[in-house]
């Protein structure tokens, strides 16, 4: 036997029984909630063009997304890596409807390299989107729908962190630096690398104020309670869309705060940055060194595909949240012996299956398997009456 | 705009609401089915080493799989274009138990051509196995198992073709006829292209008695109803491999006719003959030209796991099968106003959505989207009290 003919590549894993059941329960919850909170499931392919997949997002993407030839036209295709462009693609050109649109989706994403040593290179996508707003309320919307699914999912000690893409965007804006530099200065932010920063700030002495300079250094520090948005106001430059973030802010804080066991704001948080224009979230629990679930508003994603709308939306990967859960116990059977044309057993069978009880039927030599069926009853007949008993007696 | 950059590959599609939602339902309905005839849930991965994917199946498979550098190892990754192999392989490696195991799985398969023309390239395979059973019993397991499934589907009109892989591999062992040439008959008899099998059988003149090539060009011929089981049996060579074959077929369709509208017997169903090693199926429908579910028994799939097991199981393509349905009507929600901080209010929401119904805030600008959000009812108070009324008046 050749140990390569089974061996799975790194980062990529069998879900076996136990946690499968429990993902898809999770699954089954989190949707039902996003469904009756109006959100409508939509199924993007795996696979698309590379054009389209990338449309609108960064290089990292790019170096993220695993690509195929099309042999039916000789294109690169590439498997998706986010669902979240795919799902603004299609409220933009295929639903294109005037008013709000509310979406939701659930389905596996490919990723090239793992994002993290903990992480898989298949999480399992889960997320909503609402299109068409522009205000704060659908921000508070999108927050309070990730909460609370992260609650159904049975997720608990949770932790807010907030951020505002409007704090750097505002301070950039006014230096009129290349947009290299600037993605340069946001991956040096969301690293929290000052000395990076440090450093590419010096280099900008002929071209920007010393005040932005030094607020472009300050902003890694103003991580923390509601002190750092007294701090912020006081030692940035009061910048309408800076004083403006920092009230979006501190009322999305008030609102949430009874939901989250703490919260925090952080002013460099940048995850995203490519496309995200406005508050983004994330949120944390005990035990796991990565976000659990994430989001932000994207009001320029549509852009790329000709039609730029107001977007918020959150995702999650079922596969870590599933991982920081201990397993229920696998629901057990009612073993029920295979007696050929013995009517009244075959509607007891299908009366207790109906019910949703697992009833697993003995097959011709398995007779005694009850252990290796998980079964703990079985179905036993008096008088001609099929009624369940116990099965390890 | 660029036209591309929104454009999908060919015989991919996007699942847009009322079809994502009919596909999520008849996915719940199968898969709880499934459950409590205990089968148990596994979730394979998308991505398997080539080596792994295509352990144990023919040169077919081989064309169908997308394939990819995984750029931690250097080694060939393909994008599983069938999951039976792959849970196969689970059977066998991970769960690795004596006794036997029913599984079942759900997920999305890519191939790089379509099978056919009205076929996407992304199939939303849903499935069970059945492993460690030989006898008949377990065929009939499965074969029931696939027709109630397509029944809560939704399907109606049920046809069912039987075949019987021993037939022809009873015919060809006793020629020693090489591997090649082996495939190339399989392929003529699945093709039922008469032509090319006279062809060969002609080229087999020295080699292979009268007899078994008058048997080979008479199998296309052998489809249709009980009859076609008595001209088999005179006109057939008598091995007890293709007698045993003719009564286990004769067997399991007098258990199945009562489940199915019409039955047809196949001796030259050779579908996946590179795995399958004894009974196979395949059920069709009104306006659909291909088999809507298909399946058989492969005990040989796991030797190449270095774990031969009996099995059997069935699969189908729930895109396939939404197609055939017409869609319900999408549900409609409850058009409910945006008020901050009203308790009473947001009491009456969580009530309904716990229920199970859609609620739908009308945010802040856009209080009289009912039509947009697909409402037709809305939350309306009298004295305080919130109840439901009609919207579109």
């Amino acid at each position: 036997m050749n140990m390569s003919a089974w061996a799975l590549p790194e980062y990529i894993e069998d879900i076996l029984p136990a946690e499968a059941l429990k993902i898809e329960m999770m699954r089954r919850r989190v949707l039902d909630w996003l469904f009756v909170n109006g959100y409508e499931l939509v199924g993007p392919p795996l696979l698309e063009y590379v054009e389209s997949l990338l449309t609108g997002s960064g290089g990292q993407m790019n170096l993220r997304v695993l690509k195929v030839v099309d042999q039916l036209s000789g294109r690169m295709m590439g498997l998706r890596a986010d669902m979240t462009p795919q799902v603004a693609r299609i409220d933009a050109h295929l639903l294109n409807r005037k008013g709000i649109t509310r979406l939701c989706y659930a389905g596996s994403v490919l990723h090239a390299r793992p994002s993290g040593l903990t992480r898989t290179r298949e999480p399992l996508q889960i997320g909503a989107e609402l299109y068409g707003h522009q205000g704060l309320e659908s921000d508070l919307e999108i927050q309070r729908l990730m909460l609370q699914s992260l609650a159904i999912a049975g997720v608990g000690n949770i932790h807010l962190d907030l951020g505002h893409v409007a704090v750097f965007r505002g301070l950039i804006r006014s230096t009129g630096i290349s947009p290299d530099l600037e993605m340069e200065l946001s991956g040096a932010l969301q690293g929290k690398d000052k000395a990076a920063l440090k450093e590419l700030c010096a280099g900008l002495k002929k071209q920007v104020d010393a005040s932005v300079r030094e607020a472009l250094q300050l902003l890694p520090e103003l991580y923390g309670d509601e002190n750092v948005l007294t701090l912020a106001r006081s030692a940035l430059p009061s910048y309408p869309g800076i004083m403006k973030a920092l009230d979006e802010l501190e009322m999305v804080a008030s609102e949430l705060s009874p939901l989250v066991d703490t919260l925090a704001f952080d002013l460099a948080d940048l995850r995203g940055y490519h496309y995200h224009s406005g508050m983004v979230f994330a949120a944390y629990t005990d035990n796991c060194p990565n976000a659990i679930a994430v989001g932000g508003r994207y009001d320029e994603v549509g852009k790329a595909f000709g039609r730029a709308r107001p977007a918020t939306g959150f995702s999650m990967d079922l596969r870590e949240l599933s991982g920081l859960m201990s397993s229920d116990s696998h629901p057990r059977g009612i073993l029920a012996p295979f007696i050929k044309e013995d009517k009244a057993l075959e509607k007891k069978i299908e009366q207790l299956r109906n019910e949703g009880q697992i009833v697993i039927v003995a097959l011709p030599g398995h007779e005694n398997d009850a252990g290796s069926f998980n079964c703990d009853k079985k179905l036993v007949s008096e008088n001609g009456v099929w009624s369940i008993a116990d099965a390890l007696i």
